[in-house]
């Protein structure tokens, strides 16, 4: 049997193998994404994002309780950690989640660490999440770590994005809010037993007026529509207004009503026709990042070490200008020729 | 006279207009690069970066008002702000400098809004500051918002780095601060007339014992020496320790330290080789991030777009996996030759 028949017979140790083949970058991975891609597109993915401090992985955990216990869905954990390889954060993390969630075969946490650039761990985890939806993973949340261009980036490769406040953070992180509150379909004010937290939801709700129209509503829709109650869609003209909860992720609190609204989310997702618009740019997203990987391969191989190292001293010299550099080193002949 | 001409002979309306040029990678822009790239490498570029709320404007003109007041540098400020184009933090950033900092020929302010990725925004602030570099500017600040991986990167192109935290910006913050202590030559906590600035201050410096050695230590000097004195330069075995500072920006308490703690770094710079150690390594970066921007381009020219989207859209049905697409698209003679 191969690694990948395993894999979609459900045998978690071959699950375990493949994820970390395909982690690394290894031919046998890349050959096994490729015979698995046909089995993918079913999982919903859903992204988790938030500054530090947030709580969003007790709330990811919690949201994962209830998703096997109330739905029987079987649920993958994806959590990407982009800060240095040293902090441990990601291993921290695993064991916190086990004592709730050890033991259910249904469950399989999988933590990702920096690979020296997010390009790299944006592609990484693309990889991984493939790997869950072929294996027949209903559910895969993507977790990460901050709330910089970088991570949001990430979390974009989800169906549903999930962004976690929390109550007493600063006084002005608008800045990263209005960035990611162009990525959320739900808000989700966490540790809502803290004092402030009518402050930052009523925050967050008055730059959601301010926010809307966002540009994806425009480019998904034409023409944007205020619903009167937040999460609800409206069928004649299908938009989704991002709804914003109240959670106390350690007690439980507010769970089922973020589980709900995320339901209600996918149903819109289907009915819209927006899955299949999220879906396109996804895949979009992911062949250009690999056919730049491709081309910057392909120019290692072709371009000796030798000749590029002399280049870049010239450049370090500034003898050369980086662009005139690059057409020096894509062009030989042309080089060549001129100074024939 | 030519545009770069007139930018090297401290034209200011110049400079504006080829900074626009250059932003938005203009052919003319791209030309006055290459033209200004053999003036550059004299300039001395601090990034100043750390998680929103911990004053980073009000840090960097104080710094820029005692760069000009003591040492008559000239100064450049770069405010990148990778967050929403529709929050306009760029802008009020702005305004709040213009107060203390208006009207001086000698300062000049330049703020950049996300451009869609954080790729290119990079690309874009590392030509902006080529551009004040050649302009003569000695000091060229790069302040950015956020503390994520992808602001890190941006920091990065900086010989020196300020890393700013303030007091109860949350309780958990450690995962961003030891990705970041990593790039940190300085650290400073900023509003340290709030309450908890000794925790702060504990912990980052026991965070620096547990970082240290790391990894660019060990790159650049192969050993690691533990100095007393923080902040202090080994001249038998150069190496730079993070020196940590307390500031009140609003009030200019602590900066004079600040600034002759980066007088130190700079020297320590010079005499270690580690400039020239950044230089390359930040010039390789750059060379890297244009091949790559030259391949695709070329790759765009080559492609037609009708064979593109065919290409995409059998991967969004599955029937073609995002590799195998990559390999169709990148050898399209090999598949066709199959294909008879």
């Amino acid at each position: 049997m191969t690694l990948t028949s395993s894999v979609l017979a459900g045998d978690r140790l071959a699950l375990t193998r493949l994820l970390s083949l395909v982690e690394n970058d290894a031919t046998e991975g890349r050959a096994a994404l490729a015979e698995l891609f046909s089995h993918t597109g079913k999982a919903h993915l859903i992204g988790v994002t938030g500054a530090p401090g947030t709580g969003k992985s007790s709330l990811v955990n919690q949201l994962t309780l209830h998703f096997r216990r109330q739905d029987k869905k079987r649920v993958a954990i994806v959590a990407v950690d982009p800060s240095s390889p040293f902090t441990g954060g990601a291993v921290l993390g695993d064991r916190v989640r086990m004592r709730d969630l050890a033991g259910d075969p249904d469950v399989f946490i999988r933590s990702m660490a920096s690979r020296g650039s997010l390009g790299g761990l944006a592609q990484a985890t693309a990889s991984v999440v493939q790997v869950f939806d072929a294996a027949g993973y209903d559910i895969v949340m993507i977790e990460t770590v901050g709330a910089g261009q970088g991570e949001v980036d990430i979390a974009r490769l989800a169906h549903t994005t999930l962004v976690v406040e929390a109550p007493g953070l600063g006084d002005d992180i608008q800045a990263i809010k209005a960035g990611i509150l162009e990525i959320a379909d739900l808000l989700v004010v966490n540790k809502a037993d803290r004092p402030g937290v009518e402050n930052t939801e009523k925050a967050l709700k008055s730059m959601l007026e301010l926010a809307h129209p966002t540009q994806r509503v425009f480019k998904h829709h034409g023409t944007y529509m205020k619903a009167d109650i937040p999460g609800t869609t409206q069928s004649d003209k299908m938009m989704w207004i991002p709804s914003v909860h109240r959670t106390v992720s350690t007690e439980g609190t507010g769970i089922p009503e973020v589980a709900e609204s995320i339901a209600k989310h996918l149903a819109y997702l289907r009915q819209s026709g927006d899955w299949t618009a999220r879906e396109r740019s996804r895949l979009e997203v992911e062949l250009e990042a690999l056919i730049r990987e491709a081309l910057m391969s392909r120019f290692r191989e072709d371009v000796p070490a030798k000749r590029y190292d002399e280049i870049l001293e010239r450049v370090i010299q500034r003898n050369l200008s980086p662009w005139e550099a690059v057409n020096t080193l894509l062009d030989p002949h042309r080089e060549s020729k001129r100074s024939k």
